[in-house]
């Protein structure tokens, strides 16, 4: 019996769309707005989903709390009021695109969670763009 | 051509995180102030999703409002402003976690429903924490 | 590396449950108050979602600004403030249910998505009612 | 000590902005779109604000399932999967401009209010678009 | 020059509609299911609004660093995951509707605000059922 | 009859809470993680209420085709992808709060408002933090 199981977070950070390799006009040229050199925003909001079967000593796939808990060191402690291209390890030669930031973000909590387990990132960009990465 | 109807609805409830062959003392150790004796509670919201392919005399996969009425008997009314441990059958010995009531839900509705359609209900405990089954 | 980007839109429009085919009388017993003979509308939310790698050259699957692009010119465009049953090509013998307006929708869409890419689209006809087709 | 207690409901309907006295012309002219001979249509979300005294005997200013059944009857049953400008008294000769939906909705509701209570109407015409009435 | 600073928060709770000088019947008969003994319960929704001038030099009305603090020890450490009439000291006697449940929250944040702030409380009991208090 | 039209808009910017007369290490004191140099950033939500009497001829108070016109122009082509800081002349010396920016929108708006009607900002920072400013 699979069941997934999936927490809501949110966090908020500085970016531009942007390729070190490229000038500010190329970037600007393919990019648009988005390669703004002084950087825009956004409050990203994340669903991060577990799914497996449930533990039938807690009725459970993964407690809720421990999910919240990881989700707070590796997602909301590390990006939340970051500017991702200058202060984040991965974004350094990463071009920080929503695809991108969700492959980041599942390969940070995939090492946390239960190996029989399958886990999915969804990241808002905005109300209306949103990216879904499960690492397949 | 194979198309997914979905009907959202909702239901408030009260529930412990509780198992009645462990003392009091283990149920908070392990499930914390979701244990509380006294109960809590939740507004949850529902999406009965069923997938099939589309009747060529009505153009529906299923008519909506066969789908709400279902809804409506078979969760609404059986669990909507209930004590979920004392007043629910099904929870006398299955600990009410989010997992647990979105498996009784589907055995719920699953009779009711055309035999070869799927059914997938999602259940948000609240606006952060949700689960999905599917009956797999 | 297989990525899910999606974008919301959305348009009003007009319709009726209804096959010409039947008298008024038969489409009302079948489709109720949503076969009216004078129209009842929706506000239209409308999800569509392509499924690709990632673009190595812009660590995009698609250019978010291209889909905006897409839907505005082959959903937005055509559909908003409409009569689907009157003023839209599709509908002229086609029942206009949510089942059958998210396959026009991909119908419409398809051809300008990157073939070895995926659609789905999701479509909400009310905050409660909604429909999934991703062409299988 | 006062208190505003609200309901949300909503309804579906067709209608055009649209002035009978004028010519189809000079209605699309000044209103556009919105003026489709056609009709379109929305999926109209209201919020029904009362503001009184709490009842010291049952806690309440209004028994919300009291509020609740007038919105029923006055708007829901009056205004669902209804054509506004072809099947409401009111718009015979009324614009059925949000603005004008509001008063007609405030109306309605305000005979069946205590008269020492206060009445608010929020109607949503799209998510983005709506328009707030407090009989002033 | 005032401005309104507003912060949502929420907590889970158990609860019944229940005067304890009335009979279980009584109370049946005049709140229905909202009374069931065994209690239901909610995913409260607060917003909490603080209205006043800008600090010149801060720009702040109020540090929402210092409102979120308040709200959570103040509200949510108080009433999440409890049962209001059997563990919250101000139901003892006050029957829990949304309408009291405001007036408490009030209550216990006012003190903490600026004497010279107004002070708003929203409470979303569901989402389609609210109450505004502002202590006048 | 006075009515209130609103109308919703959003932008992205970048910004961090900072006066530029304190060194980096005060500002950090005061403004915690939201005065990092490096900037963050926010989706902002915004809601534009005008208040007036409905003009007799065309059913509006306001023709919400002209408001959204003018909150494009005024605020999102402005605002939108924006470091609020470098990039916009009214934070030269202003530190951008949710407060202050509320002001600025504000009095970029109303000049191109009636005289006659009365101006509202409600402008969410984040989904749980707001503000409102009307002008008093």
């Amino acid at each position: 019996m699979k069941i997934t199981v999936s927490r809501r977070a949110h966090f908020n950070a500085a970016h531009r769309i942007y390729r070190k390799d490229w000038s500010d006009e190329k970037n600007n040229e393919v990019f648009g707005k988005c390669s703004n050199p002084n950087f825009h925003g956004h409050n990203y909001e994340l669903v991060v989903s577990v799914t497996g079967t449930i533990n039938p000593e807690t009725g459970y796939v993964i407690d809720i709390r421990d999910l919240k808990s990881i989700i707070r060191s590796e997602v909301e402690d590390y990006l939340d009021h970051k500017n991702l291209n200058l202060e984040v390890e991965e974004f350094r030669t990463l071009n920080p695109t929503a695809e991108h930031i969700s492959v980041v973000i599942f390969n940070r909590i995939k090492p946390h969670i239960n190996p029989e387990h399958n886990l999915k990132i969804t990241l808002y960009e905005t109300a209306r763009n949103f990216v879904t990465y499960s690492g397949e």
